[in-house]
């Protein structure tokens, strides 16, 4: 790969003759395929951005210009053209980021991988940029998913309104966030990519046709879509000069000089301008363009010429999930899902093949999902919105106003919920526990197997007069635990095996096994210890403080910030009901955590049953340094 | 008032005739302003959709057919209209609520009173009766302000996708949220209005333009609007068409029979359609057309006749912020402000007419305000994003991901925060230091007094690296609460006076005067007792352990959900710190608060000196019994 040796940064672009900056496209096209299907990671956005990012580093000079990416995935051309091409640690500890990082480059802006936030960035640049008399320019890149959301919404209305400050809006339009996107966004790029300046795409572009049929037959379709596409054939521009935004577009995104040309125009246009591109995801790869479930979204570790993945998948929480809500929504009409744009990673693949209605794909629109199951369960139905943990958080006040205030039976899924490992700080689902823990009536289980999460999603869905969440962590479901009793609706893993036992570990989720070896590692020491899962985290079981006070200890294992977690609510139940016991909660220390494995960063916070046996003993010993013991039995 | 007397239920309305109806608009008027004007309420959206209402209610058979309130406090009309004629009490404990309320009638479906929520529960109901075959009719009503938020567009784009599921959207367009509407879909509106449509429109409406020039006079302005009124024109129904909803308008709001007329052709339509009428905020009210501010939006207890209060206003937290912010600003060029459509709500009134360049209103769009902020600190200005405290869990995702991980120096001025009173459960701030508890890096200043919300203030916007958080009451400011002393960055309040002290009572923010209230009652009972006030409440005062553990109980009072609150963050410092001495956390129960007045609230909910000195001292005595307590002095 002798060009793309020679790129060091953005500027050792300018030199390179259009056959050479093709040449380059089909390097990097290469690189990446060989590179992720090594590590696994964000395949097909990257393989549909080359020539985009490519064009926009010759067009625009970062990292003076600003070049914004929505959810970051979609950096890795970015990253390549910017200095950074050792891929082998994509996405491990120590390695490149999945999504930029400020830590890695001046070239990177925003790291968050939550979707539809660049435009916000933007305008914030943009209105700063017009303070401080700057005339750098601030480019965005999105894409027709993350339109979808509302930030975007909110983003545009106020660029719009800034008609004096330089913004260049690039909507790199694959038709799809993870899935096709929806909605009558949707529709309306559908009728701007079938109106004159497409059909101009389409002259230029009649050999990409015929090697990607896929793109041809829905695009074909929607040009005989009259009435819209009439009009629009006139004021093509459409809903977004409506607005008042500069419409510049569509431009074939596999096209480097065109791509060029209108970022040109969009640079010297002196206000907020759109440029329309539409592009390919997977584009060069024949296996990822031809799945056309999600074409190679995201991967794990492939035969690069397959496709296919060199280990084998086993049961996950996902697909226990997703059997489970089909077999439910086999025995209750009433049962409806909701996904945020991500019908397949949160398991509902098989619900919507059986009930194609009874599915409602919202859109990267978390917000909406919480609202509208609201609007669904005051109409009668029981909806089930399976969402990755993190994205709650996009949901807060619609769980909190609309679902919890008005006593509606709406079940949250919440997937991914804990430490999830490669993608990074905001991927990690470590905040659902602590921010629902103020939102009345909630009940929120845990499940620690998948038995348990069977069991629970069921019990769940019988809740008609509050929210129910299920929260179950990422990745393959670790053996069953069994119960050896029930004290109130929680399940004892482990008795004491001692009259007056020392310690009480209260154990959630899926940390139950790491919960009763760490129990283990206590009896050695000597010291008696019970494990029990409440099963429900939320509220805190009314068993528990009388539990609780029939041991020296309480501990509190979790999968969540420590701040606000099943710990600080455990606590509060434990001062309510005047049991001042000592307690020590471990969870996910209250910082944001890089990308690693889940077990290397587990062991990294001490979540890990030697880590918390050490612990528990050092405490244990201080009581009893500390406090009158005499009435304990000795063990 | 002959006819409102005699309108029990909406269907008493069918058999009056026009001048009936137009008579009945002129009583509910004349009501509204004397009924209101003795309370206190949301005046000026009422007055200005008593037509609209009336035609809704005509036109659709609540409470079969749902009629949905965005924003409920224009709801005053349709409470008249189903039977609730007895204002004496509004917004008071036992009277009616300011918004729908579920618990008073049939006819009520949303109660949340955040904005722009409307369409997503019309689109979920609208959903579930496609699904059970109910053939019902969905009427959501929503303001053009509140279109200005992601979660209408995101409604939007999904009610577009439901080709055949009828719903009817009307837009009640009086061309402001609080304040004036803001950014491209205003200026959108405003094409529309001078369309075809709207000329017809002015013809109907002539003599009423003469009355009221206030509207007259910007409509005349975007008449000429050249380029775009004329594409208009021709296609008036513009984005809301390029997305697929069906677009008829604009009405007059304020024409009974147009609005029946419109109303019946969107309800016959069979799927999403949107009725855009014209209503003016404060119609038919001298006092309120001539208010530019904000037309009474919601007033206290005025005169009548005049509109004039009849209390004198005192100086309240919002204005001691207004003119902190003011010098502020005037001392650093780089302090920029936000408000999501509340600009004197939130005090930046004296701040924008001073810096109109530095002051950003982004709609009725928090998540927009945070995440533009992250962007104008990564721009190298300072933001300070004024809201009200509920108002901020509509921020949280961008708050975390976009300011926390970003490590963007962003200050949040959280108004309202707690107990607020009159208008509900929505209303009440007691969410915000749960939810921004696990926000990593964050800090978050409870002023107690004035001078300390001056100094507090002062000293967030000094932070560069984090998120800063100052939270303060709604009304008047107490008296000012001396320091006697300092430990760590923590004011004491009052020694305890007593070598080892019995209690340390952690005092948050505004709640100081009644903490040194119990302080005495407790001394009175020979409990001795040391009150601080950490200032900074997030993170936890590094010394706050420190002192915890020369007393014998730590008590902490707040004005946040328990659930959460300073009292688990202070109880996780001292478990961290190893510090087992009890502690006892009091605050807001973690269920919703119905309205009643702040002072009647507290009450019931015990946050009264001699409720929390009267647990206390029990507290005290149990502890005294329970464990060895040779090492302490006696009182």
């Amino acid at each position: 790969m002798p060009l793309l040796t020679r790129i060091q940064g953005p500027r050792d672009l300018d030199r390179l003759t259009p056959d050479q900056l093709t040449e380059l496209a089909g390097d990097i096209r290469s690189f990446l395929i060989d590179a992720v299907s090594r590590t696994g990671g964000h395949l097909g956005p990257n393989l549909g951005v080359v020539e985009l990012t490519i064009a926009l580093h010759r067009v625009f000079d970062s990292p003076r210009d600003r070049i914004l990416w929505d959810t970051g995935h979609q950096s890795y051309v970015h990253k390549l053209l910017t200095g950074r091409k050792d891929f082998s640690a994509l996405r491990s500890r120590g390695g490149l980021a999945g999504y930029p990082s400020r830590a890695e480059s001046e070239h990177d802006v925003i790291e968050n991988s939550h979707a539809s936030t660049v435009l916000g960035w933007a305008d914030g640049l943009a209105k700063a940029n017009q303070l401080r008399g700057v005339d750098d320019h601030v480019v965005a890149v999105t894409g027709d998913g993350a339109l979808t959301g509302g930030m975007a919404w909110e983003a545009m209305n106020n660029i719009a309104a800034g008609k004096d400050r330089p913004l260049v809006i690039v909507v790199n339009d694959n038709e799809r966030s993870y899935s096709p996107t929806i909605g009558g966004l949707a529709n309306h790029l559908a009728t701007l990519r079938t109106t004159d300046g497409y059909e101009r795409f389409l002259a230029r572009g009649k050999q990409m046709l015929n090697r990607t049929p896929v793109v041809g037959r829905p695009l074909y379709g929607t040009l005989h879509g009259a009435k819209k596409g009439l009009k629009d054939a006139i004021a093509p521009q459409g809903m977004f000069e409506d607005l008042g935004l500069k419409y510049v577009g569509p431009i074939d995104g596999h096209d480097i000089q065109a791509l060029e040309s209108a970022l040109q125009r969009a640079k010297r246009f002196g206000g907020p301008v759109i440029v329309h591109c539409l592009t390919e995801k997977g584009r060069g790869y024949r296996p990822a363009r031809e799945d056309e479930a999600d074409q190679f979204h995201s991967v794990g570790v492939i035969h690069p010429d397959t496709g296919l993945p060199v280990s084998e998948s086993r049961a996950d929480w996902t697909s226990v999930f997703g059997e489970e809500i089909l077999k439910l929504g086999r025995e209750r009409e009433d049962i409806v899902a909701i996904t945020a744009a991500m019908l397949r990673p949160v398991g509902l693949q098989s619900f919507a093949e059986e009930f194609p209605d009874r599915v409602y794909d919202v859109g990267i629109a978390e917000q909406h999902g919480a609202v509208s199951a609201a609007g669904l369960a005051t109409g009668g139905l029981h909806p089930v919105f399976a969402v990755y943990a993190t994205f709650l958080n996009r949901a807060f006040d619609q769980l909190l106003m609309d679902v919890a205030l008005h006593r509606c039976g709406v079940t949250f899924v919440l997937d991914r919920a804990g430490i999830t490992g490669p993608d990074g700080a905001s991927h990690h689902g470590m905040w659902d526990m602590s921010i629902l823990q103020c939102v009345p009536g909630l009940r929120l289980a845990a499940p620690r197997d998948a038995e348990q999460l069977r069991a629970q999603l069921r019990e769940a869905v019988e809740v008609e007069d509050a929210p129910t969440v299920v929260r179950y962590s990422k990745g393959k479901v670790g053996v069953t635990v069994p119960s050896v009793g029930t004290v109130g609706g929680m399940d004892v893993l482990r008795e004491a095996g001692a009259e007056q036992p020392d310690v009480l570990l209260v154990s959630v989720g899926a940390l139950a096994p790491l919960c009763l070896e760490a129990a283990e590692l206590l009896d050695r020491q000597g010291i008696t210890t019970t494990v029990v899962d409440p099963r429900w985290v939320l509220p805190v079981d009314a068993e528990l403080p009388k539990l609780a006070a029939e041991h020296r200890v309480v501990v509190t294992v979790e999968d969540n910030s420590r701040a606000g977690g099943v710990g600080s609510a455990v606590a509060q139940a434990l001062r309510d009901a005047e049991v001042d016991v000592p307690l020590r909660d471990f969870g996910i220390p209250p910082r944001f955590i890089p990308h690693a494995t889940r077990e290397e960063i587990l062991a990294e916070i001490g979540l890990t049953a030697p880590d918390i046996a050490r612990q528990v003993t050092g405490l244990v010993a201080r009581i009893d340094g500390r406090y009158d013991t005499a009435h304990l039995t000795s063990d």
